[in-house]
């Protein structure tokens, strides 16, 4: 087969796009968080690229994209790229270049996760839980939903870019995450603010950025499939956007940029799977659902007690829902080429298969990832020492802290302050 | 008509590229602020995205873009692009990406205008304003310059980019916005920082990065024209810096990153009207000519008491006009395949179409933004009270402040701080 | 010769993802230094943007990449890009985007020298340095490596994407100017800790997304060998940072988000001349070996009493020395289409190319930057008087401070704090 290289060119920005939305999110979720754990936080996203590179590369791609076995689980024999090279071929773009964009969303994806325990986890049980996660509840669902004899495509169900893959796996892995770890010190008890909002919106600014590479790339071409992938993605995120400020404008009397950047991502959340299968007027209904829903949403986690920190449930497991539940009744021929919703026409038949795909991934992402969490609490633990999380885990697992502005606005630096290791006390 | 793949795989990245843009300027205009009205002026910018975005699919596009009455404006058989599918191609590109990238430049152009009125408008005026001024201000406009019948194109008037739709609009929009509101409290008599220039510098680097989508998308094409425009516009980048830093170094004996950064932008603004008409020799001139001019541009509202408070009058009305002016001396015949300036023997006549297209423009944006912001004013008030301006706009219209540092340096959070709505206080 | 379109509507992209690494490496060094000479660090990564270009336009594109004289250096046709129009074609792309893209290596290589001098050098002895420094040393050595007829390309050297011509450079010329310099006050004897972690690794993440188009740029084409460099720069970055991590873990029992940040760019650096000689494996080698060793190398600054303060030596020279090298290792015809590394069956004539290579560009650089920096040091003064340098540079050369929270935390502004030029006053 012929590499298009059009096609080429844009999936190799695409791919840079994507990959720049860990860091990102490594902002959007470091500006949530107090003072105290900025760097903890940040470098969970960070960590996750070396751990899920390294495990995509040795056998994560080759269970997802290899030779299927029963629908469940693709062959080893692309581990270690084996077989792959410059020359390689698939659906018209360079074999390492379809892997290569494939692992940046499993990046992104097991990045996302950590949302849900910050501020108390372990850095090293992390570092342990990112690669085995991969392998155990990644890989098979993104052969499930993406490989051409995965048993949800076979079933029939869509999933233009993720819905299912990256967010309602990352979403109910994040839940699971939440009760194995428990509740952060003080929670639910005192105020938990952010400690830099300007840091969570330019981290929104770069995920949206990156977004049109996650959608309009997965089209593997430069056509209008890609155009009208990529205007979806801008309008689900701005009625996104004005879904959640609404609720917030109605109930609390204030838009908040907080409410803003939540409600960009809880539109894109929802836009990812069905960015394929609506028509702008779709974008736009599926985004106002979404950011309206998930405003509500995020307050479950007071309600049942799950200390959901950054809302990884909230937005992306129910974001991810609606998107995906969505598809059922707004896809339209124009788009998918075939299947169409209930109010397209399409009758009940889609609707169900995108509820049967939901209801698997998500038993399947949150039991996996619940056992992988307790064999790891339960052998090197996973949350650090009641002490180490009250004092911060910046200093206790990273022997730093996020600022040190010494002079800055005439106070100086307070006695006491961490004696960080040799290199950064004299570079 | 085919699709050419390459432009559309440019068209693409240059349409993300350009919707970075705004979040660039929320942080350049951001940082400018002082700490109190952060948060405010980032969603100025922010929530431009959606107002513009479903103004402009419902009717902005076919009234920019539709056929033509009489050179003035389009009709409405795309309204709610009605008509447009992913297959449908304008200029080689599909047509849903052409329209995607034209509402790029509208959301910038849109939040552009709010650098005039930081720290003291109601947001919820700015979010009645944004969408009728689009259609009534900004559609028009570029409907006059880019639709193939507008009677400025017809004219023979050249903008490449966007000096009179982007630059001169919002410049002109802005003062009269300006004018509506009166100046803050304490301008001219209190010092007015900004309260976190890397956040300035940082708001640059994304906007300088993204106009290179915003120019050399413009070519519509990947080929020698577009390789010529981004060319052109580092160099105008690069001088715009260099003269306003020259004019500081003389006139205050310091060079300023506030004046490198602000350079920076009035080199690019002036070079988007003529990346397309002038060589890189005339766009090292036009960089140089608009970093000089502004950089005392930027003092005429103390002169003339206009609180346009973050310079949309000194660097976006002066800079666009110098770039547009400049056309009609600096055009050569091998960037325009035929229009020359004065310079380049054209003699007069270019020259002249370019100052008429200005005043025409001009005059029209500043007449129907005084008026539209004068009506807001009388119906919902455009300004907020006193009080919520001196305490910050942050806290009154969105109850959250930008930063809370909690023990930073060891100073604790003072009382009586904000108690955000319900989730921040425990998100 | 024909225009590849498609190869042409990725190096648009790859050139503006380029361009971005200086804003990008801005706030990498930005972050690291102290509060009080942030603008300035910032600042001198900024000004080479049009200091190099102009001088890249001049003489400098012609002199690397005009016609050669015996191997050393380009002829003077090209001067003022002379000869060279929008329709102009070089490897298929146009020659002007050619040459805009090596002239964003050039502006990256030398703000990377920046780093070796922080906090301490007058800003108009650096905007010398920079125009005079791009055409005595980094065109030299350009040409030697990349035009057809260098002579380190006819000996058979392999740099893909700068190693030699960007990171030897950066690091031997950083040297010399550490030692012409001499240390910052307080050197080896009291903290310098990075103000700002999280800018750190903001610009950690632009340039990581800005360095796919440093080398899979360089493919000057959209096809699998493009691919393959992209993946090979995601793994070597990976591998660094774990390289990095892995050592501090060892030795001071933590891992921390700086020494994260350090081991990514260590891994980049590293893979920037393989990348395009080694497969996926071998940029796992070539990322460990950067991470780990530089992570040692770093200190050799205070054994040493160089104070290389923002480790451009122990980072770009350190690791670009061990990417050139581990070519003749590790380099696979599959990849090359000829040369193999040691490891490979290729003997050691590759190799001892390599190491020939590494050392003339090494002392070139070092001694011409050294004669330059002198020259300057003993006209101009290239240091800060110490009290500037005590108080901060930012207010000494740039009448600001990088920061002006007001209110912040409820510490008003300490009086005393600079009154800055007139425009800042009241903006």
């Amino acid at each position: 087969m012929e590499i298009n290289a059009a096609a080429t060119a844009w999936l190799l920005a695409s791919t840079a796009l994507v990959l720049l939305m860990t860091p990102g999110l490594a902002f959007f979720y470091g500006g949530m968080v107090r003072t105290k754990s900025v760097l903890n936080m940040i470098m969970m996203s960070f960590i996750s690229i070396p751990l899920v590179s390294l495990a995509w590369v040795a056998v994560g791609y080759s269970l997802a994209f290899g030779s299927d076995h029963a629908g469940l689980i693709g062959g080893l024999e692309h581990a270690g790229l084996r077989g792959i090279g410059p020359e390689s071929v698939t659906s018209g773009v360079p074999t390492l270049l379809y892997s290569t964009f494939q692992l940046t969303f499993a990046i992104v994806t097991a990045a996302l996760v950590s949302g849900a325990i910050a501020d108390r986890a372990k850095f090293s049980a992390w570092m342990a839980f990112v690669p085995l996660w991969i392998v155990a509840v990644y890989a098979p669902v993104a052969h499930w939903v993406w490989n051409a004899d995965g048993w949800i495509l076979k079933l029939g169900a869509l999933d233009y870019a993720g819905g299912l893959v990256v967010e309602v796996v990352s979403g109910a892995s994040g839940l699971a995450m939440a009760l194995v770890l428990g509740p952060r010190f003080g929670f639910k008890k005192e105020a938990m603010r952010p400690h830099n909002m300007p840091m969570v919106l330019m981290g929104v600014g770069l995920l949206w950025f990156g977004w049109f590479g996650f959608n309009a790339g997965s089209a593997l071409n430069a056509n209008g499939t890609a155009a009208a992938v990529f205007l979806n993605t801008l309008l689900a995120g701005c009625t996104g956007m004005l879904g959640w400020l609404f609720v917030e404008q109605r109930r609390d009397g204030r838009p908040t940029t907080f409410g803003a950047a939540s409600g960009i991502v809880a539109g894109l959340v929802a836009i990812t799977p069905s960015c394929g299968s609506v028509d702008p007027l779709g974008a736009i209904v599926v985004g106002i659902a979404a950011g309206a829903v998930c405003s509500y949403a995020v307050a479950w986690k007071f309600r049942f007690s799950y200390d959901d920190s950054l809302d990884v449930v909230g937005v992306h497991f129910v974001g991810g829902v609606i998107g995906t539940v969505l598809i059922g009744l707004l896809a339209t021929g124009t788009m998918t080429g075939g299947a169409e919703g209930l109010l397209y026409g399409g009758g009940f038949g889609q609707l169900g298969r995108q509820l049967v795909a939901i209801a698997a991934v998500a038993v399947f992402a949150f039991a996996v990832t619940f056992a992988l969490a307790k064999a790891i609490d339960r052998t090197l633990g996973f949350r650090v020492p009641l002490e180490d999380e009250v004092n911060g885990v910046d200093l206790a697992l990273h022997a730093e802290t996020g600022y040190d502005h010494g002079v800055l606005a005439g106070v100086h630096t307070a006695p006491g302050q961490a004696e960080p290791a040799d290199r950064l006390a004299t570079s």
